[in-house]
């Protein structure tokens, strides 16, 4: 096993728009934490939002960004030594209030790295993390360890969104109706294989990205609908062609899952949200919408925010990926770390179409 | 027991703004449907949203309004004949797709006395409907049948937001934590007191009627607050001064019942709303609010519409209602049926203190 280096080698944002490879203390290791030698960091649009767009982090700057972080205990807490985890995005204090009320993905006291874990982040050669929450990967299989750092954050958030929709207590004994806005994206393509391996009856893939929707037809997606320049109206009218075609309802019991964040596809989520239906906010925008709230209380209706992951989904998620029924490999390229600038650079330019995972090269 | 009339007599709205006393055959009692003796109709803002608002009856007038209703079986199925029952404002079908997902109280197919109920209404002498689902009244006890009335829509309708809100799984294990905007009004009253005869741990009373608001005092409310001219800011420090005053917290696990169906009654709603909480509409009111729906994924939180009352919960009503839970009799006052066009232009004029029951005098 690895020895815990007195250093740890990092790509520090020092300030927003500037990063600056240094090296940084290794913190004690207090008991209930362990340290973790990072094999791959994902790039979020998150850490993108700090970097470029002034979303304040919790702790400010200097700190080193990255929450999507797969790697292997060195030292800590000995039950976890040698094993290979993946480190949830958001780690509850489990104590508080929220904690105790079974919605620790949203303790106001949980720590993110790369945001509110002081000035530790993914992008780095190592972290000390709690060892509580960890996701423990027993056998990598055929995957190797640093791809699995996408199941934090953009793997799990689609998974708690399911869980808060109650996608396993469907409405209909075939499974749910599902529409998942922004399908093609880094939350979305997830978010429609997740729908899909939690029985959903049917899933439609709704994007603007043609590329992007036809591939979540081999992902989850039983029908791709193609949004662009098009009003709620006629996407309404193709949803209900295809839910004539395949003798569903068209107008009651769908739960539409928000991934794009955008102002056009949150505005879409809210004129599809029907009778007893669910709209699911899971991307976020600033813009405010006009809606008439009443037109809930008319449907039976819901919508729902969903934050983050709790970690004691992740060894679902993470079984869902090993089983095969959620994949992650046609949706991530791996770079070395030192790419860091010029890669932050191409996503914030424009969304790929693969994640991209970052392996330490210090 | 009576006999069946060949005629119901009945207020009929022959169009909107015009009702006129007049009978009409009595229907065919098919099976699985009886015949009710009327013994009181409550007056309903909806009714008057019918007859003065323009709001369109499902079945077109000429028809008669009134679903709050109470009576005797007196013809029909027979393990009925005889007994005092209280008629579920809407009575699902039973077998539709949305009836067998649990959201019967939703079902497309449903019936509603005084408005899809073929012609016939609560303002009557008798009333033919389905016999499943009515709630019956094994022993009256010392409250009069007509004051059940009420239980019907005004009793049961915050019932069914409870269970939505899941206030009888709370957050914390000494309760939840509840706001009634609205609290003095019709539906409001009985929020206030279902809430915490399920065991809220605070529910603090919200409107803009001090007299009204006092009462809540007495039913259920813990703390009252009018908020006549307050911003949400100013309504916010309170519930904070008033959090920290019984030591729950104050930003997070609120769950807000919307009862007023007024414009600044959904927007507190909607600012008051934070972490985990939940906002319930109840009332019903057309404008469109602005809103960044993305705050709901911030907080994790929803706003949850909520549509009437499943028939399975009239007997818990009517429970609560019996055990001294739910106090009806303070807020209800019985007039001849004959008063029917005084009493809908006063109501119309200024919200009652009390709810107006309509007994039948033809």
């Amino acid at each position: 096993m690895s020895e815990v280096p007195a250093k740890i080698q990092t790509w520090q944002m020092v300030k927003p728009g500037e990063l600056v490879q240094t090296e940084i203390d290794m913190p004690e290791i207090k008991p209930g934490e362990v340290c973790v030698k990072i094999a791959g960091c994902g790039i979020c649009h998150t850490d993108l939002g700090y970097f470029y767009d002034g979303v304040p982090t919790v702790n400010e700057p200097p700190l080193t960004l990255g929450h999507e972080i797969s790697g292997t205990v060195i030292a800590g807490e000995s039950d976890l030594l040698g094993k290979n985890v993946i480190i949830p995005a958001v780690m509850p204090c489990y104590e508080c209030a929220i904690c105790k009320a079974g919605r620790g993905n949203r303790c106001l006291f949980q720590k993110m790295p790369g945001n509110s874990l002081g000035m530790y982040g993914g992008f780095s050669s190592h972290i000390v993390v709690p060892a509580r929450g960890l996701c423990v990967i027993d056998d990598v299989k055929d995957i190797p360890l640093s791809h699995y750092a996408v199941i934090a954050d953009a793997g799990t958030t689609p998974f708690q969104a399911a869980v808060r929709a109650q996608l396993e207590n469907p409405y209909f004994p075939d499974g749910d109706l599902v529409v998942v806005i922004g399908a093609g994206g880094g939350v979305g393509t997830y978010m429609t294989q997740i729908a899909k391996a939690l029985g959903a009856r049917v899933v439609v893939a709704v994007d603007v990205d043609e590329e992007k929707l036809q591939r979540t037809l081999q992902f989850g997606a039983d029908r791709a609908i193609n949004v662009m320049g098009k009003t709620s109206k006629e996407v309404k009218a193709e949803l209900k062609a295809f839910a004539k075609e395949v003798g569903v309802p068209h107008n009651f019991g769908w739960k539409i899952f928000e991934c794009s964040g955008s102002k056009p596809g949150q505005a879409l989520g809210l004129d599809l949200l029907s009778f007893i239906g669910k709209l699911i906010v899971v991307g976020f925008n600033m813009v405010k919408h006009e809606y008439m709230i009443s037109r809930l209380m008319a449907f039976d209706a819901e919508i729902i925010g969903t934050w983050g992951c709790h970690p004691q989904y992740y060894p679902r998620v993470l079984e869902l990926v090993q089983d095969g029924k959620v994949a992650i490999e046609p949706f991530l390229e791996t770079r070395p770390m030192s790419s860091i600038r010029e890669s932050f650079a191409e996503v914030h330019a424009k969304p790929l179409p693969r994640r991209i995972v970052l392996e330490p090269d210090f």
